[in-house]
């Protein structure tokens, strides 16, 4: 690969190709992403999970102001990581098409559809000048005639279809646990453990209720659903992964108290 | 990270990523909020209270034209810290939209609405080229059903809530204070209190009522009201936080007679 | 600070934020309004005064085409330091929106309405690309109900309300004799008086009265008015500034003979 | 060949001519075509046959989700390599221009009318300034009047018709491969085996079913189909070419698991 | 003042500001102006005297096409020195205005209101971007209510009154000249004298009819009217500035033949 | 002429002048059309000649879909060399303004006018931001009362007329084949050959017959055409040009094997 | 006068003025002009003369389309030098000006009045952003109320009248030759002649018929005509100018074989 020198002048560009054929601000925006606290997805055979690493940087801040995870239709949710502001945009991009959808054919939007106008919405971004990219990456999970999607878009405006996977911070890490321990088979409670220990993985093995966000969309009910600070505690005394009293709650979040980009 | 030549580059292209995922010019408009005065919002169990230091560069300025306190709403009032200039822009922006939701919906828009509207104005100036980011933090303040809110608008366009914050100048020794005697019960004379010992706490534990602005908005009555300078010499009194006498009343505001820009 | 070539980076992308959170092109608009001979605002007990040095280049210059202090409205007068060219824009700006306001409410604009009219136009000029900021500052004086108001438009589009204000070549000195002298109850021929003292005050405690220019608005009877020759002669005998005749009226205008950026 | 200095300077106007005549932009692109894995497409005397490398980066991935080969309308398939957020454009281009084209003509659309569609579309992001070329080449393989054709496109804009072509990684050493094989009268069944055979002249001579996707379009019955896993085996197995059980079917997809743009 | 280096960057902005509060772009436009060969006016008690340097290449050109003196209207004219090109776009600019102002208010337009709607023109070519200023000086003069008026537009915008000046080459001597010479009582015929004496205390003392050009404005007649060269003569003749027999006529004309930017 | 880095300069800038009064941009233009194979042009009494070399890549590659001969409308034919892409561009607005030209004056398109149709469009690329160059040169022949006619246009916009001419590579050797054995009397059977043999002389005097194209206006019937491989094997064959069965027939082809940019 | 480097500065920024107050895109324009072979206009009792060199690169090249002087209106020639593609848009610019005039008023339009249409639209290419100057320049004769008119335009957009002129190559000593011989009283004929000694005189005495083009615009008859290669010859044998046989017609030609840009 080429010196610093030499990158600087593709970024000026914005999106132009560099001489090895790569989109340097398409992979920067990546970088932004990773800047981002951990979201994971997982697919199970009766739903989907969605799960977020909702770290704040004081006490003071209310957690439920860090959104992660969004509801953009009755049957879809959506978890980010990365740039919030960006994120905003592209979930209310989502919320909009699904009212379209609904409006225009009458049923609600298919989650591949739905990932896919995203995607082509953020290509646009990457392409034509007069604009950067989006510095986000989302999960998108729903249920489509009652069987289970979820897919990813990254900042390329590439949709990818997952069984299970990890966006933004530790993500290879997180990976790496869930490709050890994903069955096809499992259900929604056997999803959120999963879910939740491959967050934990990468936080010493525990977890606060109130610093991680826990939804599921059900396969049966095509619904979205929110899991309460209760259920939360329950899953994670349940698998172990319960923060200790002594723990520093908000120990490792003053560390970046005044890095406010990502969550 | 990365030396001054390289921060040069990604000035230059308004607002596009660095190659570890962040958007200068973004990170550089939070430094203009840090040239402002502080603001300081409290969230109380009856009411929001936004307190914010006014200092001035000469006796022949009013004090009255330094604005840093704004009505957007009957309940609804927002502080500033940062670019003057900017804040006007947003209070005008966020007025006009508390009046269309009033017209559209019939009634009073909510603090999470008009604070996530005033984000995505916000954002947009992050990423679609021709223009610069608003150089400017707000805390928006309001009553929703009787409950107080208390947000916070960044120049990313991320919104955040909060029980209690402080922007602009000091912001984390203010938050320090903030943190160690914040009381989610206290009522809103506690708040004012509070507000007032966490402003001098970064100014030899001292103010002049002339010297700083208060507001709040009452969550019985939702209503925005300032305070009068007789309320706060009370209030600075009976915390013991009055200026004395022979105190050089604009000791450290002659120092930056020539600059301008912040407040 | 940084150093020089720094700087030069964030002058080419227009008003783009400095790593520490300056917009040098606004800073460098207020070098050009300090590069314009002085301008003084008095606000007495029965009206406004405004003052302005008028030095020209040559004896074969009409004084009077260098405009510095301009009728917005019968009941508003303004006073201009900076780029000539640029304040005249402003001004016709403020014409416009004066008679806008008379023909929309039927009553005439009042004196902050126009000012923040004047800085939300200013600001456009500081945020969005493709043009460069006002190199000028105003002075806007007038009555409303009765009141006189003084207020000072910057270059960054922020609106200052004042006592008494200078803007222009000198702007330090003059204010610190403005402080030192200025007295809430004056009369207006007591503020003429001051301002001309200020105005002398760095000009050798001299003035010829061709050299000078001044102006009123009136609380009683709400209209601006300029003073003749006569009167300012009168004003500066009686108070013992007045050129004594040996002075070469023009010495210092033909310093700068050849720079005629600024009046 | 000049060196490295100046071929950047032709890389930030985009699309503009080097002394030697030569776009750098277009050739970048052509650069991150090779980045993606290969794609081929063969034609035989009754039919087209389009086969792709679908190596994925995770086993949770969803190979479906890697979309490469893409029916058009019911007699024309593409397949593409590169940039796959670009393909998509490229794709859904593609297919609005086969329904306009049914819609006015009352007819389906000619493979070579739809593919110079496309190369004119490409060639305008070549030319005019404001965006980059597209990143991606496509096959383009169909039935007019009973015969079978394929044709490519390039990120310059420029359509070519093969007897049988590869795009992507490796595109030369398959080619050679096709060279050395290709024979005009053999059926669809042979083209099948003989694009296989192909694709895994540069994989060890061993492919895995589910790691390679294959599409026709059959001559007689002018329709496009995707054949199953089944299908793919038995034709695997045939050709002796079938991936042995011990083999590490993610083996060299882990090397590349952070490189996400190009599959 | 800075070094050669800095100044580039200023002027690559177009207008934007220098560190100093200087517009580049406008202070060489004025340079332009100096380039030009000498404009003068005078204003006498009965009217007004526009003098122009006709200096031609080549005899073989016809000194008529050195458009150096305009009528504007019946009652003004305009002498222009600077890029030519330039020139005549404000005088076809001039020329509209003019006769907008007749068609709308059925009146002649005065002479101070054509002079501002020109700066108004020229100073929005010094501050929105995608142009540059226009680089030339007009000397406008006209009579208003049988009042001569003198008035100079520069290229920044701002409109200047005067009784006597010069702009062009050598400007500064010229001006010393009309300085020690003017006399406000003189009448049209003395102010002829003074406007070629002046040009010729520039040019050794000497003028040839053929190369100057010369106008009045009549105060009672309120009308435009050019010289003969007959009549030029005799003026030229009384004041012993007549050009010997034995001169070179095109002496140094001769010398810029191959410059033909500015007259 | 200057050095290297002087040339870069102009390059960026689009299509702006050089001190010595180029367009680098149009030169590097037509740099591009050297980098095709030739193309040539014969006019002779009773028709004209298009012939061109259409070597490609691959023998898997389609000769036909290398297009270097263009029919323009019945009377009109079009050779072209260099960006094939760019090439495509000009023959479909030659076609619409053909198209055009007959709608509205209801007769064909005399050939002098098409070409400067497409030479204004051509000049358009080369003066007005935004766009580069057309990268390539046209050889338009028709007919016009009976009368063959013979055009060039080259990337500057400027049309010219021949009695033979060739573009792209080899063009000097080309010419000067044809210069030293053109005779305007000839007949078409003579002029084919005179295409090829000058076609042969930078070929080592050999050519295949699917190796090049061949394309004749008749001026008796006014019709374009092109000949079949057998006509190009007996023209070649009487001429002693055809290839001999041991040649490497894609010998040279092989060598440009993966720079696809030019035909 | 300032280094390489520093003109590069001014050379990107399109026409922007120097500090120097020089436009040198305008002056690389005539840098342009001067590349171009020369062009010849002298104006005589009785009509005006427009001469020309059109010396060709190929003997194959029909002279005829190397064009060099142009009937704008029946009464109007005008000739070219410099960047063809540029002149043929003046050119066709001029001839709708003519048209226009036509229609609108009835009469045909002046040669002054044409000549500074043309100017005007060359003024606004060498002022406003995105666009370079045109790099051409034109002489322009014609007859008015029986008195001929001879014009030259430059690529500043400024008019200029002669008796007699060059543009283009050895301007500077064909303008010598015209200045030494030029005689107001000289009829067609003689202006002819003098036209064609000037242009022998940069070409060692000795003109070839088919090498030059000579056109007349009559004062008796108005009307625009072109010379016979029989009238010329006739003109040049009287004048002992006529090329000798042995003299290598396209000598000089070939040296440009390959600098296609100008004529």
């Amino acid at each position: 690969m080429q010196g610093q020198n030499q990158q600087q002048a593709y970024d000026r560009g914005i999106t132009i190709f560099s001489p090895d054929g790569r989109l340097y601000q398409v992979e920067y925006a990546r970088e932004a992403v990773k800047r981002g606290t951990a979201s994971i997805g997982v697919r199970t055979s009766d739903g989907v999970v969605l799960a977020v690493d909702k770290r704040i940087r004081s006490p003071l801040m209310e957690r439920s102001s860090v959104e992660k995870i969004h509801k953009a239709d009755d049957h879809i949710g959506i978890a980010s990581a990365g740039h919030v502001a960006d994120a905003r945009q592209l979930i209310d991009f989502a919320r909009r098409q699904a009212q379209v959808n609904q409006l225009r054919y009458g049923e609600p939007v298919g989650v591949e559809t739905l990932t896919k106008e995203i995607t082509d919405y953020i290509q646009q971004y990457t392409q034509v000048g007069g604009a950067r990219p989006f510095g986000v990456a989302l999960i998108i999970g729903g249920i489509v005639d009652g069987e289970p999607r979820l897919y990813e878009t990254d900042p390329s405006g590439t949709p990818y279809e997952w069984k299970a996977l990890a966006v933004g911070a530790d993500r290879g890490d997180i990976r790496d646990y869930l490709e050890a321990n994903y069955d096809a088979e499992m259900d929604l409670d056997a999803g959120i453990d999963l879910a939740l220990a491959a967050l934990a993985s990468v936080n010493d093995d525990e977890l606060a209720p109130e610093g991680i966000g826990v939804a599921t969309i059900d396969a049966e009910t095509e619904t979205f659903g929110v899991l309460s600070d209760d259920e939360k505690e329950t899953h994670l005394a349940e698998a172990d992964l319960l923060e200790s009293d002594d723990g520093d709650e908000d120990g490792d979040e003053a560390e970046d108290a005044d890095d406010e980009t990502e969550e």
